[in-house]
């Protein structure tokens, strides 16, 4: 089989599977939710970092390997190129969706041109480019697989090649070109008869085979394939967290659920659907899918976070989902959507794109503040003390901060935010030989050809999710019948759609959670219009999950809600100001009005005393056993906010899961 | 003030305080729970310790230093040092113990000095004694304070050197004399106008009072005093986890509860309470019990154990007690301990030995194998997956084993188990100038005097913890009246006393929990009897513990029972073979026949499902929903077992917190 090249503007390029994505060029986010924070992403964010890089000397690194002063000078973790790679990558998919409207493209360009040069000077002779090891009083060349990340920053130096690649395709970019040397030299040193071993954080498997799609080079894809066989067979050495920490500790075909460190484990989970996918290999992407479902039914928070250890940054066993100590690092967020947006590709089940909608509302949009200038780097769902702000000089050293900080030491998940915002667009929709896939929800606007040459012209409208009608306008006569299909969310219970076609009386029916289909010979202004009921809703979890027993989240559509302590205290006139000391009145569905959704809450009765265990109350002060008039006297009512909302206003202690009764509680 | 150098043989030994403690001459195990393990210590921890050390080249350290050939072939961590020291306390212990009395105590005494020999060659002039740091090739001296242990080390030399000195006293003994140079350059070293640091792992501030009781050397105690004062000024640097992970963040006097590695806070509160206790420092004390009083009322797991958290083996915030992720390193138990047993000795309260009962029987009692030859170093209380056995040449990655290790990288816990059971006689009983107290119930003999001349001497007849009957037998007469006082542990209500004095009616009344006193003059054969209630019992938590909502514990006396899975499949016949799938009928209580501690347990509904979260059941499938005849149908009786005991057949998965109805259950 021969790869065939695409140009399409877009993260994921593959050669075949059930869904063609669409390019940075074919569709547009007008605005609402996403389009905003695409431009403060634009505006805030990626000044932001490139001046923090600046600041803590990770581009500077480059400057000095050039001027051989390496390594006296060089500051940073290990990975500090990657953060610069991750960087540019950013830069490239925002120039490509700003690209030739935007006054400011210029001005990106330039920025993008400078930074690569400077990377593209440290570069050596034979290929080699990483600022950490190599040099006289350095550790040497690939002497430190398990830790060292140097081919996980090869990674991200060639996902910057194939953004660039594919946003100002046709030329000999520079960038591309470094990525191409680096590359050729990985296969040369990791290929058969080469080092037989794999990088300690997977990220080179998906590069490569994107690279090979960008170059139509088989041998990057031959050694990404390698690279993913090799994993599991304990190449790499035993460490104290186990060799799951890094996923060698079984073959990835073998493999029936993600563990390990999270970030890990989704990027090569994702390298290893391209590499099936590219080579037909229908048992390893059927065991890849097994463990998505696995990972997704046991090992997922209700945000769509992933990673519930802080020691390891790790999935736990099965049901183990601590609120509290979730960490759920936004990166591992970054990872889950890249692993299920190339099974989407891939397969076209609509739960994929569940997932990503999750963790895109719950995850993504968390993790960078209102102003784009500061992160979580966890993203816990149980905040027991309210933070302090950290001052804007600050580094906080990685997930310990309690409210968003505006850089870490270990700084991967700012810009790992940064490029999926710039390059978000392209997860909106879909084509196949058939018509066109709507996957997520957002005001837009679709132009593109179907593979037999059909024009295809739609505009979103829509409020969503604050509001759940999703209208989608056809803008031109594509001269043929085809179909389009709509994602109706699994949480969707009673969704409608409505169908207004020119000549025909509207037409509306339920629709499933699942996908809906309207085949038609669509004419310009013909209108279908999903109703999706984004009333909140309480959610309760699985009873093995025994973190959360005994307890009830509210969400509202796609948007996981949570209580914050500042509401509370407005809410109670300062009589509680502790998400602490209250429970939910279950009995009470959350109530919706004016915007706010609020929730009825009663104290939490909680003895004090010098040990915290006692004999269990034969009497608990339980919902159940209040009457009526009693809860309506104890109840207060108070709002909730979106979680990607929280901590915006200062420190505040947060609760996602509300404890209703507690029938076991001690005397 | 002058310390009073007192020759006791037992572990702490205050000039001042409520109580006095006994010597190992004083008090003897004659049998039981306790007795069986110090002979199991004896028989086969001791020996395998000191077979591990060897084989890890641990002592061959100081082999190495003496001969001028370190660092090269040094192996171990950089605490290694320490473990040889407290085997050496252990054995000093052990020898102090069986003393006089035993055949074994000769080749004890050659095993000592042979150590002790090989310890000794490698002390340099100045009195420095550490085979990590210091030489050519190694790190400077003093220069990694914050992660080098190298204080700590010497603290264990200090400790190995009191219990050698407290159990062979009045010789010029080669190891205090070793000692006593370590801890003079420690006084040069960071005494006034020296280096102004602490050691980032404290222990040398209890070796050092403890040191300065056996030698009367004032200068000791001003420099414990000195590192007590500047831990929390910040003389450490700032590192990932938090200054609060070394106790850096805040004085000892301004804190109000204990925070960061567990086993450094309790070492270190262990050393505040030996200061002030010296310097009778009301302030410092007062704000140790109340750091005691928060702990355990918010901090502190149902088996005593604390530390929540795996990634920096710490205490986690408030009511952050997972039972599935507990740390409770086994070595923060002997911490606990350590810093309890102060306060009782200074306070003299009954809450102190209750937590010291609870820490004994369920975390240190924990840790050994039936075989005294494996050791658990984290105790979760709350197993998922069953492990498999670890080969008996295997080192286990410290708190990675989902069994018993023979032995860990890092392997404090297996010498610090050793050292507290040879020790442990000392923890039954103390004197006061009124009389005797008795504080942990296990068969022995105690013959003591009061300090006025009156000579004590008691026999203690008991199965505890089997059976709640403990009957003091008076064996000789004191010549004037003194009190007993017995402890009742805060669990055990209803506990009756009986008195059987010579002469008069036996005489029954209640035992509140706290203490109970007889005073009398007591005459040989007059007979204390206290009848505590061990009958199993159902325990609730906190509501604000959120991790075991919805839960309960069984206990049983001071014993915490857990359900394991063998024990579950067994009494089902092999219908349910796993912890996670069944729950609690709480309506049923504990059971007890023949020796064996039952609950009812039901299978717990869980829908299988994509996704784990859904729209609560309005129809949960709870106990309080089930009529009494569906629960006589659906239920079965399932034995427990002892917490300690656990993981003795093999792999199994374990809870210690069982759920009982699921209110909130997803449908």
């Amino acid at each position: 089989m021969s790869l065939s090249t695409s140009t399409t503007a877009t993260p994921v390029a593959p050669s075949r599977g059930r869904l063609r994505p669409l390019g940075l060029d074919e569709v547009a986010l007008t605005g609402g939710f996403w389009a905003d924070r695409q431009h403060l992403n634009a505006a805030a964010t990626l000044p932001h970092i490139e001046d923090r890089l600046e600041r803590e000397g990770w581009i500077a690194n480059f400057d000095l390997a050039a001027a051989g002063t390496l390594p006296a000078g060089r500051r940073g973790r290990e990975f500090a190129d990657s953060e610069v790679y991750k960087y540019l990558e950013a830069l490239a998919w925002e120039i490509g969706r700003s690209g030739s409207t935007d006054r400011a493209a210029g001005a990106l360009e330039a920025r993008f041109d400078a930074i690569t040069a400077r990377v593209a000077a440290a570069q050596e002779p034979d290929g080699y480019l990483n600022t950490m090891f190599g040099r006289p009083g350095q550790r040497a060349r690939w002497s430190a697989l398990g830790w060292g990340h140097e081919l996980y920053c090869t990674g991200h130096l060639l996902q910057a090649a194939v953004a660039r690649a594919r946003t100002r395709p046709g030329t000999d970019d520079v960038l591309v070109e470094v990525a191409r040397r680096a590359a050729d030299l990985v296969c040369d040193v990791f290929g058969p008869g080469g080092i037989e071993s794999v990088c300690g954080h997977a990220e080179i498997e998906p590069a490569l085979v994107e690279f090979a799609r960008v170059t139509g080079e088989e041998r990057y894809l031959a050694q990404a394939a390698l690279f993913v066989e090799r994993r599991g067979t304990g190449t790499l050495g035993d460490i104290e967290f186990g060799r799951s920490y890094f996923q060698d500790d079984m073959p990835v075909r073998a493999a029936t659920v993600l563990r390990g460190h999270a970030v890990r484990a989704g990027y090569l989970s994702a390298g290893a659907v391209d590499v099936a996918v590219e080579r037909n290999d229908a048992e390893l992407l059927a065991a890849l899918t097994t463990q998505w479902e696995n990972t997704v039914a046991r090992r997922t928070y209700l945000t769509g976070g992933q990673g519930s250890h802080h020691q390891d940054e790790a999935f736990g066993e099965d049901w183990v989902l601590p609120p509290d100590r979730s960490y759920s690092e936004t990166c591992a967020g970054v990872a889950s959507i890249m692993f299920s947006w190339r099974l989407l590709l891939a397969q076209g089940a609509p739960r994929y794109a569940d997932l990503i909608e999750r963790t895109l509302f719950n995850v993504v949009a968390t993790s960078p503040s209102n102003s784009g200038t500061s992160f979580f780097y966890a993203n816990t769902l149980h905040q027991r003390r309210p933070g302090t702000p950290a001052p804007d000089s600050d580094v906080s050293p990685r997930a310990s901060s309690t409210l968003r900080a505006p850089w870490f030491e270990v700084s991967c998940c700012p810009p790992n935010v940064a490029r999926t915002l710039a390059g978000l667009t392209a997860y909106l929709a879909t084509t196949d030989d058939d018509g066109l896939q709507l996957h997520q929800y957002a005001p837009a606007t679709i132009r593109t050809a179907l593979p037999g040459g059909a024009a295809i012209a739609l505009d979103v409208d829509t409020a969503y999710p604050r509001d759940g009608v999703v209208r989608v306008t056809v803008r031109a006569d594509a001269g043929t019948p085809w179909t389009l299909t709509m994602r109706v969310p699994a949480w969707a219970q009673g969704a409608r759609l409505i169908v207004r076609t020119a000549g025909d009386p509207p037409a509306e029916r339920a629709a499933e959670p699942g996908t809906v289909h309207v085949r038609h010979h669509f004419r310009e202004g013909d209108v279908v219009e999903l109703h999706l009921p984004v009333q909140p809703r309480f959610t309760a979890a699985d009873p093995r999950i025994d973190a959360v027993r005994g307890c009830l989240a509210v969400e509202r559509g796609p948007e996981v809600l949570c209580l914050e302590s500042i509401d509370l205290a407005a809410a109670t006139g300062g009589r509680h100001t502790d998400v602490a000391a209250v429970r939910l009145d279950a009995d009470a569905p959350p109530q919706e009005a004016d915007g706010a959704v609020t929730v009825r809450l009663r104290p939490l009765v909680a003895p004090a005393g010098p040990w915290p265990y006692a004999a269990p109350d034969p009497h608990p002060d339980g919902a159940a056993e209040d009457g009526a008039e009693d809860g309506a006297e104890d109840g207060f009512d108070v709002p909730l906010v979106p979680y990607h909302d929280w901590a915006e206003r200062g420190g505040s202690t947060m609760r996602v899961w509300l404890p209703t009764d507690t029938p076991a509680q001690r005397g």
